[in-house]
């Protein structure tokens, strides 16, 4: 029996606080939301954090036991401590899964793992997104059938600067003209990436069935398997080579 | 008639001021025994620049008019300004092309870009190291065989910390017995990124002629056909939305 | 000066002989409509040909000068001979490039390239797609605009039978609900396939400006640079092996 | 509790019949010596095949209830019934998982999944092949090290006539000097493919260890877990659409 994936749902926790538009679907932040529908499912064990603890919520002793985290954050990604991304991304090269929701695709890590601007079209208005499932095979989509439809969502449109996905897994069309690549993974070093579009703030998107049913998939095909810590070694020949006569004057170099 | 192609060749310029193993092959730095076997061809006009100018040689004009950078980096990447890797970031992200050679695998740019660790086994000994060509059809290996070989280089070997390659080109094969990725592309928003692995400082590696043909055609095939600047606009709908009676109260979302 | 690129254009040919409809947009045959915005470029080297001519218009001869060949059918798949199918795989493999349009998904080329189904959803009405450019930096999307609309369109949507594509160029977006990847690239041994959705027998669709454009460029994009024949060649040692007892027994096998 | 992975082992079994060196190593054929190690696995549930019975061991009914193939041929690749290897590329395409063993690089199914040509360079002697590990987070390589190694091994090498893999899990070092992509992935369609190197006849190979781990691991990464029949719909609008004044004249298109 294995043991349950460690699961640590992080929310900005900032729009639930002064937008009441915000409050009254998340009265105690999106992170409970999500952690709420998470926690029933015994292969699960679910933790949250956000921005204004101390560390950010993310210790290293807590990164470090984590298997997937979770990530919405919005109108203050700036005020996400450097290090604490540093840790992130250390973690997820080693093998931690990502969910990045929405608006976080603006994120210090969400970037600092793409490499790219990823940056979008938007407008918030009465969208309905009907949300494509081209990838019927995949772990994420399991028990979905050929899409899903959120009455009102933000729209995010094309083109999205990301780096070519591993595997496209949703393609979300908007009413008012627009399409979308709302959830793709990436594999970075030994961690899995997702990136899953819905999730506007005043919307109650997170109580939305299908969307649950999304993010509880992608943590289990996300949790991570190893844990493979960054090594970048002088390593000694596996077959004999010719006499180096210069061997002695090598550069140890520990600078690397 | 298309106008040359504006190439910046960038050298740390360190160890060939201090190490005479290194000064022997490089007088006036690698940087400018690249320069001038890319010089002769008319479709490519070549500046060079180095770590100790101001501003790293690395001026926000000169970028913006430089169509792809070659980058040579060991010992110092850590002295290279962060204001100067943001920049020639947005310029790749722009169109620019961006050539990562050897040990600049773990420079800040091409870790930015990639953002993953970019760590590697290696030794530096008496490996010789054979290239082989696994992209016949590409652009970069024009003019080359099957294979072509190195008598003396730095070992590198896999594990190498790099996402998922859009184009693998080249696998070394080393005496020592280990193998590497050692040519491979990937996009990176519109610009186009390789990396190169032979060019240990100490042997003659930049007057190889094989090794001059693929960084001539590897300069040719990233130079930039496009500059996009980064843009994240609020879009109006292209077809009529329902009506949206909160739309006097949506946000207008400056610090995104 | 490069030769112009030798560029055969193929047609099925037969709804606009039986079909008024179809008559009165391409009363020559769609394949003569393509040819003829194609020919007027310099760098272009022209020829048509169809189903119903010899060898399905496709002699090797031919075939063996072609640096890229575009292709739509339809209703007649099935007739295309396989030994004429064999012969553009074996071209395609070699480093002619290949340009599939629209229905041509289900052409047995594509199919025989693809190893996948190349299923959708389909529906022929009064639906606009637009077709939105999701890779700005790409040769194929030179000279286009962020998307651009063809007014009636017969709607393909997702999901898509194919291999994950190496490049995703176009998304559409159809007003009855659905979105395509309707422009995407893979490299098949040493040529380069592009398909492209738009261009159903009943619209004008090939008369329209942007989707000549889409095609005037894959067709650059796409042309031979190498004619690389296949080759599974028993291959002699570059390095010493260790003495082998057995190499008189071992088998020359003919038959690979 | 998930049921056990139905696994069904074919093999070509001819030369273990005819070539005592071949015998010596698997008295029962190669596909009896693959089961035995599979057997142990109480979550798989193992079947054997083989080219000479009755449709080629492969019934409908059987490749109907098997969540993944396992496929060694190499002298009698064209003996395969065409029709056979269609119902495997069908179920392939459906979700079964496929393991392509060695000289089945030239087997019907693997070309006809890949597109491509599938050759390689070849030398049957002496050689120790070293299999290096690129993807230490894949579950194909789960319990392994940095890389293992086969004393004697045919030599397969580059270029590989494959598309880009999906992942690439091994590289291989050879002796005489060359490198092969000796373990990668593919999806094609629902399915997961894998293919293999190692498992030249008249070595030992399926008894040595790790390649046991990998082909043990391999099948239970490729097991189906979805099964989607091929489907080409013709589908209603999920919005409504403006008046279609030809609604009655559009075809009905049984031949698609």
């Amino acid at each position: 029996m294995r043991p349950p994936a460690q699961v640590t749902v992080w929310g900005e926790f900032r729009h639930e606080k002064t937008n009441p538009k915000v409050a009254v679907h998340y009265p105690d932040g999106m992170h409970e939301t999500i952690a709420a529908f998470l926690r029933p499912h015994p292969d699960l064990d679910v933790t949250t954090a956000f921005l204004d603890q101390a560390e950010n919520g993310l210790p290293v002793d807590l990164l470090d036991r984590t298997d997937v985290l979770v990530w919405w954050g919005h109108m203050a990604h700036g005020e996400v401590c450097d290090e604490v991304v540093a840790q992130v991304k250390r973690r997820v090269l080693e093998g931690m899964g990502l969910i990045v929701l929405h608006s976080a695709h603006y994120s210090k890590i969400f970037k600092a793992l793409m490499g790219t601007t990823c940056s979008l079209k938007w407008r918030e208005s009465t969208d309905k997104e009907r949300v494509w499932n081209v990838a019927p095979h995949h772990p994420i989509t399991r028990g979905l059938g050929e899409y899903f439809e959120i009455p009102n969502e933000e729209m995010y449109g094309e083109p999205f600067g990301i780096p070519t996905p591993d595997e496209l897994i949703f393609i979300s069309w908007y009413t008012g003209g627009e399409v979308f690549r709302s959830g793709a993974t990436w594999q970075r070093g030994n961690g899995k990436v997702f990136y899953f579009k819905p999730g506007h703030e005043t919307f109650p998107t997170y109580h939305h069935k299908e969307v649950q049913q999304v993010i509880t998939n992608a943590v289990r095909w996300a949790a991570a398997t190893v844990r493979i810590p960054d090594d970048c070694p002088n390593s000694p020949p596996l077959e004999i080579l010719p006499f180096d006569p210069e061997q002695a004057e090598r550069p140890t170099i520990g600078f690397r």
